[in-house]
């Protein structure tokens, strides 16, 4: 009996929003379909934000609507707000992803609110959401919880405050993001442990970008501390807005080879997996493509015991 | 006091082997001028091999010679046979090392020898070596110890037979290499285990390829079980041939900015090894050049204690 790791795909969401090009909505759709036919359990499909100021995101509402009804699939959608959180319930989305940045720069940058202020925004969708007749799970991601490309170094210190303020909001997971890339294994293990000994298992995820080259080296820092569920972008899709040229959230063929060839059960097939691919180079065709897995294959010894 | 890593620079070697142009000798040997400077502790700057074979080798003699001369750097060379450690001394290498695969298949196909027979070549270098006024380290590098292209899986017996052969024949350290790049971090640190458990501390290395993107995790994992010198190459040259495309050796300038960021000393100065890039855009302008930090830049999180 293998241990099980989830993998949750954010390219949809966290890929796209940075993309050159606006992909499609029923490429968009396939893909999510596809992705969810390849295994992958969870599946970041959108954002309900303004569509001025993400236009590649216009399209949430329809495409959490066509999600929602693959079967075996946990349907997640960001929203920055309560009534973005609203907007998500409406759609039938399974589990609404909050934004919390840890730092202050990003915060006010990011929502124009202070983290504190953004905790209690989190409060109010919980309030609202548990008032509804069906249940939406509920996430808080903590942004630049690694390391703020405006403030610089963020104090673990903060990253508990903000979790432990998320606990007492009454979600149901909260994730640790390094939005920017600027973690490094030792710190992760750090950080992680360090909100594991303040609100335990409700310390449910990694959100890692490769930014540095370091993001698979973190995921792998994590999996050794406990996290079981990382998010994850096919083709590496993401950039970064502070780091021209650099690649975006790790890459989910990498981590699902590596999560597989290591003994742990993803539910996803590889070959499945990388045939999604074809719905980026089709939707996307200006953006670049990240992988070793995709250019190397999968190698002849993949899940043979030596 | 931190601890220290020594990161071994092989772009020389085992980058520009796989380069699709002919780096220019006097290039070459300002890249690794720059590279000494910048605090790289050990370059491996070419290999004594035929220039009909490898033609971008062709200037090894040349190169090692004026290597030699640089201060505080250990100039490697590799050489697969005794004529070419007998080449290596008489140019004056601080360290041979002679490259023995694991494999039947690999080992046939590139040195046209069994293991067996190759372990038994090692043993007359060392004989040679020893036998001459001048002391020149001698490396023996496990090619293929964690898979091949050709066989497929290789069994840790077969690393262990291999290791134990180079020990008893003498040589100063052995160095594991995944060759082909299809370690994955569990493998890593059972192997590296087990290799230590047979000859302890004459395993001094790992040499591992970014093919499929695991590269640097599976560098975290052997610094996990007590690895402390690690091949890379700048910019992540050297490519693989059996997987087009596929990045090569695990990119030095992410290797160090890991290592340097989670404490330890690895006496490399960061801006100045990011400038030695602009001898392989010059040297190589056809190559594709890797790494997260040349493009992202150092974050402004480096070495600030959060």
């Amino acid at each position: 009996m293998r241990e099980k790791v989830t993998v949750c795909e954010v390219g949809p969401r966290d890929g796209l929003q940075m993309a050159k090009s606006r992909m499609q909505t029923e490429i968009k759709s396939a893909w999510i379909a596809a992705m969810a036919g390849a295994g992958l359990p969870e599946i970041e499909v959108g954002s309900f934000v303004s569509p001025k100021v993400i236009p590649q995101m216009a399209d949430t509402d329809i495409v959490v609507r066509a999600a929602v009804k693959l079967q075996g699939v946990i349907i997640v959608a960001l929203a920055p707000n309560l009534r973005g959180a609203q907007n998500a319930y409406e759609a039938g989305a399974h589990r609404v992803s909050v934004p919390v940045s840890v730092s202050e720069g990003h915060s006010r940058a990011n929502l124009n609110r202070s983290p504190a202020e953004q905790v209690a925004e989190v409060a109010r969708v919980v309030e609202w959401v548990r008032a509804q007749p069906r249940q939406m799970e509920i996430e808080a991601a903590c942004s630049t919880a690694f390391g703020c490309s405006i403030d610089g170094a963020v104090p673990t210190a903060a990253v508990l405050t903000v979790a432990n303020g998320l606990a007492a909001a009454g979600v149901d997971m909260v994730t640790l993001a390094d939005t920017v890339g600027y973690a490094h294994p030792a710190q992760i293990r750090d950080v992680v442990r360090a909100v594991q000994a303040e609100i335990g298992s409700k310390l449910d995820g990694l959100h890692l970008h490769d930014t540095m080259g370091l993001g698979i080296a973190n995921a792998l820092a994590g999996l050794e501390v406990g996290v079981r569920n990382f998010d994850a972008a096919l083709a590496g899709l993401g950039g970064c807005p502070f780091a021209p040229g650099a690649s975006g959230n790790i890459v989910t063929e990498d981590l699902v080879f590596m999560l597989e060839s290591m003994g742990f059960d993803t539910g996803i097939d590889l070959d499945k997996l990388l045939a999604c691919r074809r719905y980026l180079a089709e939707g996307l065709p200006n953006e670049g493509l990240h992988g070793g897995l995709a250019q190397a294959g999968i190698p002849k010894t993949f899940r043979v015991a030596a």
